[in-house]
């Protein structure tokens, strides 16, 4: 098992991926050890260190991050995370192009996700799974019209509402206030 | 990459686990390659086959089921998922206690999991995790009592919401209607 | 046009009913004008307040609070909120009953609103609706199933989540965090 | 009390409005017996239905819809409704104006809402609402910079979710299927 309290202990940087929604990504694409993932933008690495947990011992997580001390704060995290081996933290902007080819899956989770679909498609093998992390609307859609135009084909898009109950002798009910919402996830397919 | 598109495929007896809770488990718990897995019961095969494609190749997954045409059907399943190396099919009640030792995680899914608390406690390794799928409230309620008692910690409980989007030249929004209950899931560590 | 702006000038004391509970029990019952309507607790009168601007002018409300500083409060906000011949704030315990007859609506938002229900089956007339307004799953079902004793007929429950967006040239999406659940409504029939 | 369950019994040509949304229009406004409303279109008649419900008896709704057969289909649902001399029908293309001034609020659930933005702002009296029903994010965003332009003031934006539970002595529960998306809702003032 991975040590998922660790989530709990790592430093914070740049929003996370919260737990749901790195959930779904894995379990929709099936995910496993072995796999070859590009993550981009690493941010403070949550996502990466979650999807290295998954294709450990022998899979690979190339995880991209444009500004330096977002990318020094995802390479602590990986390594508290003991996960060094299977996590690469690159320090590069993903605008010129990712360096790996035959990858299983490309996660894009920052502002410009529309204009890497170009090298998120040349850079996965065929059927190929890349999925967009878009808190708003129009995100999605161009996210999406782009991805057409690139030739993925567009399988879904989803937003997860988890819900947390209160289970207690006195009563239960959901929480009465909390997240509902961080991103819509757009899957699409090589 | 596991072939989720597979589990369209599949033959469905019982009802099935579905995707998005299926995910949670194995991202709220840390599962990952090389970890044992009990589950119980294995209706249809589908939470087993989706927890052995993230054990495989070296974890397993001990997936109980006591009526014998649902065991068949789960085991067809596995087969077809490739996964017979890794996910074993029991025919056998769980109310007499679970033959493994040590595992990392048992999952509940049955009309009976309270009772089947204790074996799951006995069956666990230290700090490993134990997850019930409870369609009603007051499932959960003596789910949880039961656990205390047993000497579960209760961690959480979730309900999760999955709402698919249509993203469309002529408009973006959520579909009208949807699924919109499955299983209150109650997550508990050892 | 009742100022419903002034729900954000009037002093809150116990938990306010919040307008997406308020708006169901108008529009399931078919209140209007005219109508009358007994409604208890009556906390910081919030409810008593939004039901009889709907049943003003020839309408009434009677709102029942056994707290004194609570009934108080209550009052001082019919009085702002214009709607003192309307809404009479009755410092009183309803479990000695309520002194109107042929009510058109009972509204039941208190700890003992289950107790309450043979007082409001007295109290409506026939083909009457009773509302109550239950935080916790266990209370729905101890209040339906007493319900049923007193001789109601159980139409519904539901429970509204209100999901606020966002629209702005830079991007639409839901806000962030907000409130999940206030109280489950238990709809009854005389 | 209006006869609610009406709604059931009326005929239902073009999509309807439901409760959920319904009710928030009357509560986020403050609507009340007297006021003056506007309504389009008209389609099956069912939220003018409603808001007469309110209105009445010297309030009135003036329900606009184009299609000669939506029109007689909701004239003859106000007939049944027996509010003939609350809400009237008029079969007529907005798109030249509204003919009534100094309307409390107005409601615009059509395809072309944003082109009838400056009929609306004509129309209302100061401080008047006036309310979207839009099902695509597209059309909210549009609707709301229209609004700005023609001097509405954007208050804000909400879509209401209705969770049906199941209350039974084996179990309370969620319905597992339901209606997850009507429209979005745009709340303007004058």
């Amino acid at each position: 098992m991975f040590n998922t309290q660790l989530f709990h202990k790592l430093k914070r940087g740049p929003q996370v991926v919260v737990l749901k929604d790195a959930a779904i990504v894995s379990a929709f694409t099936g995910l496993q050890s072995g796999d070859r993932v590009i993550d981009c933008g690493a941010g403070s690495g949550f996502l990466a260190i979650y999807l290295g947990s998954l294709v450990a011992p022998s899979g690979r997580v190339y995880s991209y991050e444009r500004r330096e001390e977002f990318a020094a704060l995802a390479a602590k995290n990986v390594e508290k995370a003991s996960l060094a081996s299977v996590v690469e933290v690159k320090t590069k902007d993903a605008a010129n192009g990712f360096e790996e080819k035959e990858a299983d899956l490309v996660t894009l989770d920052c502002g410009d996700s529309p204009l890497l679909l170009e090298h998120a498609f040349a850079a996965l093998k065929k059927e190929g799974y890349c999925i967009g992390f878009l808190p708003n609307v129009e995100q999605v859609k161009a996210f999406a019209e782009k991805a057409s135009e690139v030739g993925f084909k567009l399988l879904a898009t989803h937003r997860l509402v988890d819900e947390e109950w209160l289970i207690r002798p006195q009563g239960c009910r959901p929480e009465n206030t909390g997240l509902m919402h961080t991103s819509f996830l757009c899957f699409l397919r090589k």
